[in-house]
């Protein structure tokens, strides 16, 4: 579902309308289906829908309706004010989406746009859907951001925090945690036997052998060193201006950036509408489209329901894959 | 000329020998003839050479030949090897240039990469080529360096510095400068009259109301307001990542980045091999193709001519809009 004053609902009928053009694999949603019939009617997509209890039943009818478990809303929707008496039930189709996907009822989770505020606002503790995500599969080491799209792969090693503060923080442990965690899923999920790592460097030209800057030969470069004798193919510090563009990509399976814009300017520049967040290290597959709530947007059917589905077809390969 | 021992010969020989297939605008070089017709030799380039006393027959003679003005060099080039023997000839072959470029007597000066450190060595006393031109220009207010392609133009705001040592010296005062340089330089370098500057802001998201630092408030966003109050069309600070697609791309014509990987990640992503380094604020016309003297590739004639016939290309047209 996501945040129901969001786009999530209106791309998941979009995408559901597109299935066969697209030849998508089959998929249900958890929502509300009064708000979803009167959001199709609105914004003119043929998308009838079917309950379902299970999930098994989502296979046979994926053809001619749109599955969904029923899931109603304490309030009614208002396109892009979102409202916090709809907030536990946004986090309870959450934790459904994860329970079917940890018990086998479900290949994946492909989880639509949420907003923090108005749930912390209603008392939910995380800083996001990931760390949500991390406590309902009760993990001990943090998942791993993942943006992905045809061309390429980036996994952040510092994400949401002021570049000042990515530059305190980053250490050489977190760097080699998220690189096991990234080289095991691209074995696992992505079908790479060998992935190979390429690991920006933090400074301008990777510090230039320490005249921009030491962290590259003092954090970046030593947990490379380290990554090597755990048998894992990483390679640099690089300097990250010249690692994004076709000939460079082709070297490695994915980029381990340092810091948020690093990675994400890249990916955005290359695949704006197609970018998939890929949540990595859980017990189970999660993808989601690569962008927010867009509430400028909602109930218009004007949003771009390209990364939804690329996050919906991602999610089914790598499925298939494990 | 450049280097000797880098690729800037045989990069100069390979575009005069695809002058017509690309219709390129007449050039001449200064440097050693006797060392490049070696290099044609040994590159297996067609590129007969006439020497010429005065810029101005370089016009007639260039259909048949490439024009040189000799400068023999003081020691034997040896391809990937500097000679700090070489050094004063590299130095003088830019003054001689520049000296053209303000006498009116050549268009723009291009300038082949250049190995800082064997000029360093031999006591010249600059960072780079953009600081010698500086001073030869006997300008005062620092020239600003723009990386330029068909897709994009980035004007970083600090350059050469560690990302510490960025954050920590990004002032207002140094954003307002280059902004201003950039928007005149458009006007009167690239036919723009009403040029929009989109400005990036430092932290992730531009810092999310100040969740993710404070810079993006209290140092890009006052630059932009003051920047507008002199009837400069500024806008930001946008979050850096969503910036640099085709769609965010065609809202401005140049982008003023925070710190080096902010521009050149982009724009290195976009545009490889064809991306053009400019010199804006010196009272001539300069560009350089953006890359190294690439030492690994010198004499091969395996480098690539893209960026310096994108280099000759941009500063034929800019003379023409000046």
């Amino acid at each position: 579902m996501g945040e129901p004053a969001g786009i999530g609902g209106e791309l998941t009928l979009k995408v559901f309308a597109r299935r066969k053009e697209l030849g998508l694999p089959p998929f249900f949603t958890i929502d509300d289906p009064n708000r979803l019939e009167k959001l199709a009617e609105q914004i003119g997509v043929s998308a009838p829908l079917t309950a379902i209890d299970h999930p098994k039943e989502a296979l046979k009818r994926f053809s001619d309706a749109l599955p969904i478990i029923p899931f109603p809303l304490a309030a009614p929707v208002e396109p892009g004010v979102p409202n916090s008496r709809n907030a536990p039930a946004v986090l309870k189709s959450i934790e459904l989406a994860v329970k079917f996907a940890k018990t086998g009822q479900a290949a994946a989770v492909v989880t639509n746009p949420i907003h923090k505020q108005v749930l912390n606002e209603a008392g939910f503790p995380y800083p996001g859907h990931t760390e949500y995500l991390a406590a309902l599969a009760e993990i001990e080491t943090p998942p791993v951001m993942m943006l992905a799209c045809d061309e390429l792969r980036v996994v952040p090693v510092t994400i949401h925090v002021s570049l000042a503060e990515a530059i305190k923080t980053l250490t050489s442990e977190d760097i080699i945690e998220r690189a096991i965690i990234t080289a095991e899923a691209l074995r696992q999920d992505f079908g790479i036997p060998h992935p190979r790592l390429a690991v920006a460097g933090l400074n301008p030209h990777a510090g230039e052998g320490g005249q921009m800057g030491r962290e590259d030969q003092e954090i970046v470069a030593p947990a490379i060193d380290a990554l090597k004798e755990k048998g894992i193919d990483a390679f640099g510090p690089l300097p990250a201006d010249t690692m994004f563009h076709a000939e460079a990509r082709a070297t490695y399976d994915a980029a381990i950036c340092m810091y948020h814009d690093q990675g994400l300017i890249p990916i955005k520049t290359l695949a704006f509408d197609k970018g998939v967040n890929v949540t990595l290290g859980l017990p189970f597959i999660r993808t989601s489209p690569d962008h927010g709530t867009a509430f400028n947007l909602a109930g218009t059917g004007a949003a771009k329901e390209s990364s939804l589905v690329a996050a919906i077809r991602m999610a089914a390969e790598m499925a298939a894959s494990r």
